[in-house]
């Protein structure tokens, strides 16, 4: 059982070392390679890739794992126990894909997004939809690869939110439309919120230190981590003491870098406060991006967004920008941080709309893969959906459905629905830790969050891939995945700053 | 055949990718990987290794290069047959060497490593002779893997200077030791020059900027690579399209970050110049650690500290730094970029003694392999050599023995007749180019470098691994490796500056 165990470990840590490398060649292409290395790049990528998955479907792997899985029922909640099911599952979904499917799908995807980079210029979505219907037949083919699951998208969601199904996403996100609809339009009819002084100019240099001051306090260890610039913001570690964000930043607009770094940073904390024990094993990740994305969620909006909040970081705010901030009121900057507005484009929405148009895309996955919606009337049918979920018309299908990344570098399915799963859960965690610690807001407003911070390393950050999802949810918060806390933040957020009550 | 052919071309290229992620790995811990990440970057920089050597000695790549090799003999000079060559010599060595016996060195040299950091601020060389007594027995193991070798100091050399001897090696440096003595003395008699041109105050981004736009002009390609800032400067690659240099800069002194910018990217050109056909072979490579030193040296000395260049350059320099340059004649900067005096620390040294303190090292290194010198002796052997060929004292271990890493974290032998074989080797291609085109100085008056890099590329670069040292050598200068240019280039460009002629 030793050897085994040994065995295990051994395969597990060689494992983490090539996802590791995978990771740096990922993070260095996106941060500093030069121009003409990608080429190479693409191709060492794609050989640690395999190298990874040759081992995670290794038999001697299953092997490995089949010999210790009698013993560790024994104690099911032990780490043991639990890492070992999570080898399992990944031991699982890598031998159950074929090679020769994943090949095939990576180099179509491949081909795809070259056509979406070329068409998304030039609105034209007619050029990229054969690549599509491509997409979504081997979205099929990858489903049924899982024959056990009860709806097509399932095994997609199961991917990013393990667990996770299309029923139960569906249920949730109906009721949260149904709330958010409403609050949409009644703010859509109240007078605008002015956001001029969020559009001054920004030395970008000082715009990064504040950013960089602020997720310290919050508890971003940059012994552990550093920050880099990027055109698209993300999050990612090499290691449990090697966790990196990136942002962008404009220096006229002051929330793109702030909002974004805080995002991100929430990403690294989530990451940094596993439990050091599991390093190289695969607890030491989230354990959804549902879950993920609440802690970047959290601190970036709950936290970062809160009159209590900016009490403590405005005046230092205006220190840093004294000629652009120096004459906006505090009230002023706080409700141009609230500003909400229907929008075309997901990633630049407000906390209000953003679960609208996340929803809309889960609806139109779910259709597609069910065979009721034809690629060719995607367009139509994501323009008919913005129509009747955010009141607003859609131009160009370049700022319509071609704008996100993601049906053009994956699969149709799975990819988006943990980001609204995840603004639920950061409502709901940050309910419950207000709920045991009553002194949260207390500290914010002195600039302090160890409390806050402590509350989720004690409920999410340590356990890493250890609980699923809903284990989590319900050990932290004592109930299910519920949509009222979000709704009830939104409004009790937002209706104040539209006058709304 | 065709079979066989690719299956070593998807071996190699596995290969080339696992060692270009390792690379990766050590650039990031040099550059900007976070302070506590070094423990699992540790660990994963080693899986990567481990998995490069299993690659190595596999007995299928063996089989797979015997199958080939019958048919490359018909054309031996083939770059298929070269590359052959260069697959079975890597394949050999790594199955020479016992996996345990590697794994035990490099436990060894990591703990060396870290009593030398400890022992050398201390001036303590008695803490870690005890290691370098096993570092020597582990460097004679290593050497008796090679029971051919001529001398034990052999396969040690061949290590980084594939077909060179120690015999070969001795002599020519008797030679060049013999030139060097006395213009080193007749340098020191005569009146020193004047540097403190060099050591006003230089804004850090304004050097670093110059040093890019002299190396852009020189041929160092930026799509193709970037400079970082590291301690101590390099090289490295990632692939022919991602080559990177590193440099430091010291706002006091102006030759540090120019000069170690112009020698790596006198390294880096020489990799960006590989023939794109041998990408990810085994011939992607410079061809030894001399060449490549040749290379660096050349550009860094022979053609950046001439006349001819500055004559292009100084201008732009005191438009760079007004203020600390506009008030030094264009002679009293040479004369400082050309400043002889003899010191203690290799790194530090101009190029007249630089080679002298390669060769205390390499004789040092001869006597100790051959069991004519004892660890406990080593401090005061150094200090004597010191005496007698620098006419120096050495004030204490951490200036003297101390100073170099190498021996304190890799084998003793093999690891610094590089570095003057470079030198060597520089003088007799420059020479060579000069006359094949002798249009090359007063091009170089004009800021121009294709017909030198041209030359370069064609008989250098382009070749990689294709060629060994000597052959190049030979093909390109129709000589065998020489003393006399670098001894005649030296006194024709000090005995000048010194008043000696």
């Amino acid at each position: 059982m030793k050897n085994a165990r040994e065995a295990l470990r051994t395969r597990l840590t060689e494992i983490a070392d090539l996802e590791a490398a995978a990771a740096l060649l990922q993070w260095d292409q996106a941060t500093y390679m030069p121009r003409l290395g990608a080429a190479a790049r693409g191709r060492t990528a794609a050989t640690l890739q395999r190298l990874v998955h040759e081992r995670w479907s290794d038999p001697a792997l299953g092997d490995c794992i089949g010999q210790l899985e009698a013993d560790a029922t024994r104690e099911p909640d032990s780490d043991e126990a639990r890492c070992l099911a999570a080898a399992r599952r990944d031991h699982d979904r890598a031998t159950r894909i074929p090679p020769e499917f994943t090949e095939t799908a990576h180099r179509h995807f491949a081909a795809t997004y070259s056509a979406w980079v070329d068409a998304r210029p030039r609105d034209d979505f007619a050029s990229v939809a054969p690549f599509l219907e491509t997409t979504l037949a081997l979205s099929r083919e990858y489903s049924s690869f899982f024959p056990d699951a009860e709806h097509v998208a399932d095994p997609l969601i199961d991917d990013s939110d393990p667990g996770m199904r299309a029923t139960t996403v569906r249920a949730r996100f109906d009721e949260l439309r149904a709330g958010l609809v409403p609050l949409v339009s009644r703010i859509a009819e109240a007078t605008p919120v002015d956001t001029s002084c969020l559009h001054r100019t920004f030395a970008p240099d000082r715009q990064l230190a504040f950013g960089a001051e602020v997720i310290r306090r919050l508890g971003f260890d940059f012994d552990r981590g550093r920050q880099d610039l990027t055109p698209h913001p993300f999050m990612t570690k090499f290691s449990l003491s090697d966790v990196r964000i990136t942002t962008r930043v404009k220096d006229d607009d002051l929330s793109e870098a702030l909002f974004s770094t805080i995002h991100e940073a929430g990403h690294a904390m989530y990451e940094m406060g596993i439990d050091p024990s599991y390093e190289a094993t695969p607890l030491a990740h989230g354990t959804s991006s549902g879950i993920h994305e609440s802690q970047s969620r959290l601190w970036e909006n709950l936290v970062a967004r809160s009159r209590g909040f900016w009490r403590y970081w405005y005046p230092r705010l205006v220190e840093t920008f004294p000629g652009s901030l120096g004459n906006v009121a505090p009230d002023a900057f706080y409700r141009a941080i609230h500003h909400v507005a229907p929008s075309p484009i997901r990633t630049d929405a407000d906390e209000v709309t953003y679960n609208l148009h996340v929803m809309i895309r889960f609806d139109l996955e779910i259709e597609l893969l069910e065979g009721n919606l034809a690629i060719s009337d995607l367009a139509q049918a994501w323009r008919d959906r913005y129509r009747s979920d955010l009141g607003i018309e859609i131009d160009g299908d370049r700022d319509g459905v071609l704008q996100d990344v993601h049906w053009f570098a994956g699969f149709i399915g799975g990819a988006f629905q943990g980001y609204t799963l995840g603004n639920l859960m950061a409502a709901q965690f940050y309910a419950a830790a207000v709920t045991a610690h009553p002194e949260i807001p207390s500290e914010i407003e002195q600039g302090r969050f160890e409390t806050l911070r402590g509350w989720l390393t004690r409920e999410i950050y340590r356990h890493g891939r250890k609980y699923r999802a809903e284990e989590l949810i319900e050990r932290a918060t004592g109930r299910p995945l519920e949509v009222e806390p979000l709704l009830t933040y939104l409004r009790e957020t937002y209706e104040p700053v539209y006058g709304l009550r």
